[in-house]
């Protein structure tokens, strides 16, 4: 049986206006998402602003999140940073701060070939003895997790799962196959409007952003989805589609990347989960147009009447 | 007048077989750099493998190129990493350690618009005292410094330079032509191949890998253009044409990265300047036919009998 | 009602020898989808090798189709070339011919914007009164079919349908959602692998390349789906994506445009269906050693014993 | 020695308000290039709207510049569309009515590989005897000609020269330093604006679209740089830098395509040279606000006062 499964939502990081991680907030989005129903935490995921955050407040982020879960959840850690030995750096001080597994993406800045990627997690694998799952992500780190690369990495042992943010679903379709075999391999999704349909195909879970804004929506598409109601999936993930419309809002006022977490952060401000919607630094907030556009999605989908 | 020009290159980063700085070595790159006649200095570029390196090892590679250089020549830092507030604290670190100028790319693995990526710029020139330089190098950050980006930065104070390693030529000469009138602004290119063209064009610097391995080929390059004798500029150009055909020998073995600076370490090893051409992980270092291939160019090229 | 739905093949131009249409074999094609329980045709799509063929053997194509289905199915044809009034042009004769629908791509070669493009569509459907489908495929003409453009252009009653060949299922949905109050509008997929979740969502119809090599395969598909039977559907189409691996057979030694189609012909060649595998110039044919990975494919998803 | 060298410009096609070629205001085209002392004439270029005209108009307007033209200089014609053996069409008619050579480019909205763009130009160079022009145009083509493609094609005589648009200009030199044996071989860029460096390089010729609105200023950077006088020459191709700066005008109510030539259209109606600005469907002409921006550049250039 796969380790991980079922809902497992990347953290918002909310921000004081200093910039700075406010934890009172954090603490209410946690407990806001267990609450919410989901089976684990994936914590510095580029939803969580990893790549604003450098290792000193990584740390605190992470020990936080322990210390506030309490072992009610499983919690993977994002050790997301350019090059092997940095990632091997951050994942030793994850693992000493009590991650249960580690996700990480192929090198970027540098320009990798596959076989180099391969390498790159075998070498992290080597270096810290906890669970690591593939992080296929092109849009940051424009460099795609090929199908043989990942089912290689899989099938060898260095990697126990894929979470696939590429959208490209008919490559994750067949790694889901070439992997079926082994049932400890987990496949997850960390698109927020194909849900039913890679739960469908077989995914082992969900890892979508925009559950920070509505946690039991993803729940109940998941529950639907192991009952067997396709139908009822379906509609539920409609439902979460028209939610989904709020990243769009700010373009191209902002850049893509503010605009979809930045959306999320409005949001759940707008639902008193946190303080502010401050974005890291160079992003840019939304602003008051736009908030008043997402306040709309919300009363539209029944999160706020 | 601007106050750097001249043949600045990025400082190769020697390793040793377990993958750390070697100082003696580094020493060797840096003193053959000052005898071939270079004008500066720029340490922790992409050449010199910044992007592997983390907090620690960077500040030991600034103090170790600043000892050694004792004032000789101007030293250009790198601070490198993808998000605003990260650079902030390597900017801070490369003042303390002694660098006479900053230079920084646009954000990445984030996906930023021109206006946030102009703010990134200015967040850092406010925070950090000391000449910025925009380093424009999409084949890394997958995102182009606009003309209209560039030029807005360098106008209102906020960057001193371009480096561009855009390859774009075309968008760099007009780059210079809006900034004629600002005699203050240098504008260098990453270019190891068209110097002799945009050194006519008006560029006032050039920061070629490749003078790793020939910095007296890119000093003359350099005063035959000051001399306005553009045949011979052309001539040399054209020798240092041949020689950069060493970085494609292990295409497609390694990846581009690998290839590149894997090449002119194994040529540095060749030429008795480093020890080994060991490349940071995940990267491939080049092996025995390659250096062989290396060797038959540094006999071609002159640099080796 | 829709007034196309269901499986609508893009139909294979089989060859000769000497690169002309081998218009017995074509008659086969055509029957064979016939047989195999087809809805609808699609005649010189990109499967169809459209682009290699000029106005003469465009007609032809058209005029033969028409004659050996004799009304039994609908005809869609594809009218693609890069500009505007050649499309025009095109259009014309295929009406004449006796299509009853037209397929069009945005412009290409010439660098296109969405309203250019929207403008594109509306000079045709102005020229040619025919039902008009937009199809959109990104990787032929490098510009996506954005969502704004191609719901304004269907509420506004130009385009009658969508055949979405682009992988973005995410982009596809949202279509559809936007749509869904408009019952005359079909969407239509033209990916082999995801046709279960694709008619979960609410598609109307599937333009399967593969389905020439086996119709009776995405005709089985489709019924299942029709029946609500979901677990059916989903394991016909595991098998025809077991079936579909065929076209990486002959990467990298050929082109991936070769790779695809030329699969598709070399296994139909090998089911008897036409008489040569070969491919329009410059493209490359599959060798033998190609040709005996196909076989076992064949025996493999149970079109050959 | 090559056959063609010197300032060979993409003829603009002037059209009337029903967009069709404008023949008088072709003619004055022709003439306006002739008097302005080019070497060559380009005639359905990308500049030429090519791809907008079918083979019906292609053969009148290459019999109008033949006839126009009457033996004073030589007619490169490109035969440009999207596969091998319509390309063989369009050249088969083109030799008949006049061409000099072919211009020919990669294939398009087909995926092709390296091995079949050579087969490509092998095929219609067996087809077709006359000299045959490798034009390298990826952002219309979306695939490079790779060096080693290029000079495999050249030094096996397959193609003549190159007419390269890439902006790639590292590449084009290395281009012209493998084939710097052969003296037959041509080497021509499509740039407008480093003009004076590829000629610096050696290049042999220069094919720009700007040239349609001064001729004379292309001329003079050619003599310049034939005389050796580079000061002079990079004077000149400064101040067309600054003419260049019109095709940016309309952007981004415009694609690219229609910003560029839709500029020249509107720059040269302003000198009295064509009647009307008018782009072929579906691209956008310029309008009165932009007229008067490009006014302004025409009098801040020297060719209107």
């Amino acid at each position: 049986m796969p380790k991980f499964k079922g809902v497992i939502p990347p953290v918002v990081t909310p921000l004081t206006e200093k910039f700075e991680v406010d934890y009172p907030s954090f603490t209410r989005v946690l407990e806001n998402l267990i609450d919410g129903g989901v089976h684990g935490l994936f914590v510095l995921g580029s939803t969580s602003e990893v790549i604003f955050h450098d290792t000193a407040v990584r740390v605190k982020i992470i020990e936080h999140a322990v210390k506030v879960t309490n072992g009610r959840l499983p919690i993977l850690v994002g050790t997301i940073d350019p090059t092997t030995d940095r990632v091997i750096g951050h994942s030793r001080i994850a693992k000493s701060a009590g991650a249960d597994a580690l996700v990480v993406t192929a090198p970027f800045y540098t320009r990798t070939s596959q076989p180099e990627i391969m390498d790159h997690f075998r070498y992290i694998r080597d270096a810290v003895d906890l669970p690591l799952v593939a992080y296929d992500i092109p849009v940051c780190v424009h460099v795609k997790l090929q199908r043989n690369t990942t089912v290689t990495l899989a099938r060898e042992g260095t990697v126990a799962g894929l979470k696939d943010s590429s959208a490209d679903i008919e490559n994750f379709r067949y790694v889901m196959r070439d992997m079926a075999d082994q049932p400890d391999f987990f496949a997850m999704t960390g698109s927020e409007i194909v849900v039913d349909n890679v739960l469908k195909m077989g995914a082992h879970g969900v890892v979508p952003g925009l559950a920070n804004v509505d946690p039991h929506g993803y729940v109940r598409l998941w529950n639907l989805a192991l009952a067997g109601d396709w139908e009822g999936a379906r509609k539920e993930q409609e439902r979460l589609c028209q939610l989904f419309e709020m990243v769009w809002i700010s373009l191209p006022r902002t850049s893509a990347g503010s605009a979809g977490v930045g959306a999320f952060k409005t949001a759940m401000r707008q639902l008193g989960i946190i303080d502010t919607n401050i974005m890291a630094r160079p992003q840019r907030s939304l602003n008051a147009d736009e908030t008043a556009r997402i306040e709309a999605i919300l009363l539209l989908t029944g999160l706020k009447r």
